[in-house]
Order: structure tokens, then sequence, then C-alpha cells
């Protein structure tokens, strides 16, 4: 059973489409910056090293559209940690109980020196338990 | 059963992420712009009229990273049409027999003024039928 | 003379190309997202009304490329307000010395119901004056 | 005095924003996506080879929103090359006559592994020639 970590993120007026509503190609825009709050630190260092987090397949639900005046946040928790791959659940809100997506992503670890992939490092295992102050603090300061 | 629809992208260097490979949500764009050349002239014709072709649900299987010098095209049917709903399946491909991903999206028809979801318009439906145009003449002219 | 507005910018790995550095169109959007920050009520209130606020000039001179790694600041001052366009100045900045970027825009007020330009209204007007709140607290709390 | 190169750009939905127009900082990716089909063959060398074009400076006079419904082509001259930079000319415009920008920027050749700037490559400079085939022969097959 794993911590979920919350991050509220930056629209950009950029993101909205000629709806006028955010982009739905954004939103996966919007998991990856969550995601890469939650990994800052391993993923630094890993890319340091030539290690990619890989996105192998993702999905989202789109509940309701986003407005440029809708504050967002992104919940994500790790929802399973396989050998070389892990799974990532994710739920897009405004932090007062309005859902307007809930995603998944399984990432693959890749060595883009070897051209291979690799184990899940340690240092993302890590962030599957319950302790990693990672998902006890976001940018915004709280777990759920 | 229904046709094919395939259709080259221009790529952008921008496209491209800190991996150097296309950023995983620009598939999703490259979807989209698949999606609307086919729809091209139903579209522009919804749009006028405030019915949008909201994505209700999407997913893509990743399977090689995009390059630079990749050349991709986009391979889209329409895999279901329902009441108010139709489903689209793709495949993001060089052309040459290399897939780099499988997609599918479930798309919703809202009418933008009214607030509410509308059936799927006659000319979404029939572009569903084997013998609509737009599906055998891509922008690259061949259906497959 | 004006007060100068800072305010940080969240950083997207997609903003990254494939030279590994912020692609100079994100630039742009940096210095987009700041204005807006900026503008955020009065440019609201205009977009309900349909006033707006486009940009007729935009001139960036790049100094040091943007990383990953990098923390991101915009200052940003109105250096001109006339008739019906007014002009923003900017610097990017990792907020300890280090400037990436200077830049200039020229924006027109522009009346989209009446497809006419428009005087600057007074909400922006007032934003160049010295008093206003908007330039003492930007979001990260500091004017300089 | 150098030819003109033109080149028609695919359109994306996403590329307009909550105006319904194409946001100006992807006028500054559509420079881009020209200049480096202009360039395709060198640049992909010099990539390779880990030199780098790096935008310098860059401005642009908008004239006309761009619409989704837009036919958009990018015609770019070398006007200026000097030691280790060289000035770009652009006019974004439908190829019927009507301008929607004006654009230039200079560019300058940075050698990544040496981290230093270096002398404009051979195989730019006879971009800036009338006798170039490149400069003959664009996407859309004409020189301007």
């Amino acid at each position: 059973m794993t911590q979920t970590y919350s991050t509220t993120i930056e629209l950009r007026f950029s993101d909205l489409d000629g709806y006028g509503h955010v982009n739905s190609a954004v939103y996966f825009t919007y998991l990856e910056t969550a995601r890469v709050k939650l990994f800052r630190e391993p993923f630094e260092e890993l890319t340091r090293q030539g290690v990619f987090l890989l996105v192998a397949r993702a999905e989202c639900d789109f509940k309701l559209p986003i407005l440029f005046t809708d504050s967002v946040s992104v919940s994500v928790r790790m929802s399973r940690v396989g050998g070389a791959s892990f799974d990532l659940e994710y739920r897009l809100h405004d932090g007062k109980g309005k859902t307007f997506a809930n995603a998944r992503t399984t990432m693959v670890c890749f060595d883009n020196n070897a051209k291979a992939t690799v184990p899940v490092p340690g240092s993302i295992r890590a962030l599957a338990s319950a302790e990693t102050p990672a998902f006890k603090q976001g940018d915004n300061g709280h777990a759920r």
C-alpha cells in the first residue's frame, strides 16, 4: 500500500485549444509534470546516467473539461512495481472534490547507452514505500 | 467494417524532449492531427455550430521511440459508432512496417451551447461507411 | 516609472527539445505565462467581455540556454502605455543574478466582437502605476 | 543576394489558444519548422557532430491572427552570414498575398562538446548562395 503524492500544476494560456478547454493531449503533459516532480531527485540522477523512464502505456478517462480559471492538482501513486516496469495512477482534480480525469501510465526503465530495459532502480522502488519523504511532502506540502 | 484513413504527420523539432525522442504526450497530438484531418469538413461545420468532438477516453501503447529523422504516418479507423459516442483506432507507423504506437480514443459529441452531449451527427456517422471519399483519399492519397 | 513584477515559472520536461535545452519558442510561452499572471484579474474580465490582449510584436535576446535543472523566474514591467497599445519588458533569470534572456512585447487591445482595436482599458492602465498591488505581490511574493 | 525558400506548415488544432487563434509563441515554432526543413541535411549532420544551431535573437511582427481554417506557408531567406552567426528573414503568409507575420532570427553555431561558438559551417554557408538546390525546391516545390 503506497502513499499518494499531490502537486499543483501551473496552467498556461497556450494549454487551451480552439474549444477554449485545456487540450486533451496536455492532460498527459500534466501527468508527466507531476511524475517528474515526484521523481525529481532519482529522475535527475538517472538521466545523468543515461537511464530513461519511458512511458510504455498511457490511458486517461476525461471527466470534465479544464478551463483557464480552474485550479489543477495531480495526485499520483505507484500502484505496481515489477521487474523492469511500474505503474502509476493519477487523479487530476481541483483540490476541492472535482475530478477532471483519472489516468494510468506504465513506465519502463531504459538504459539509453546499452539500448536495453533495466530493472527498476532502487531509488524509484523506494518511492513505493509509504515512508518515503517525497510522498509526504509535495510542492504544495501535503500528502493525501 | 470500415476503411482506414492514413495521413503523414509533419514532425517539429520542438516535439522532441530532453530524451531526444518525440515526447509521449505529443503522440496524442499526432492522433488529434490525424483525426481532425479525417474529419476536416464535418469538424469545421460542427465547430461553427458549437458542437465539439471531445475526447472521453484515450489510450496508447508505445512500442518504439520516434526520432526526429523518422517519418511518421497515422492510420485511423472508426471501430465503433454508438448513440452519442464513437471509437477510433490508430496506428502510428513509418509507412514501411515499423509501428511506433497503437492507440484508441472514445469521442463524444458535445453541444457547447446547450452544454449537453448530442447524438453522433450524420456527417460523422457517414465516415464509418466504407464508401466515404474521406477514407479513400488521405493527404497522402491512399487508404489501406 | 513603473514597478517590476516577478514570478517563477514551472518548467515542464516537454519544454526541452532535441538539444536538451528549453526550446526557443517556449521562452515566449514563459513570457505569456508571466504576463497572464500579472494581468490575471483584468485579463479574465476582459476575456469575458471579448476584449483580447494580442501580441503585435515580440522580440527576445537569448543569453543562456535553460536546462531542466534551472530555476526560472520572469520579471516584467510595463515600459510604455499608449492609446491602443502598450509595451512590456521582461527578464528571464534564475533569481540569483543569471539572465537567460531579455525580451519585449507590444500588446494591442482588440475587441473580438467589434473586430477592432480599442483603447487600453483602465484596468490595464492602472497596472502601470507604481501603487498597484499586482506589481507589489507576485506569486512568489516580491516586487523588485 | 539570396534565394527564398518556401514551405507549407501543417497546423495542429492544439496550436490554437483560448482566443481561437494560433498562439503567438507557436509562430516561432513555425519559423523553426521552416528553418529545420530548409537546413535538413546540414542540420542532421551537424546535430550528429554535436554542433547546434541556436537562436541568439528572434523578433516577430504579428500582422493578422491565424485561424484553424487558414493555410500557412513560411518563406525564409538568409539575409546575412557572418563569422559565427547568420540572420534569417521570414514571412508567414497564406500563399495568396495575405501576410500573417514578418520575422527575423539571428542564429549562432555552437559546438556542444567544446561548449563554444564555432564559425558558420560551409554546409550552412552554401545555402546563402542562389545556386543551392535547397532554395530552389521547397517541400511544396517552388522558390519565390
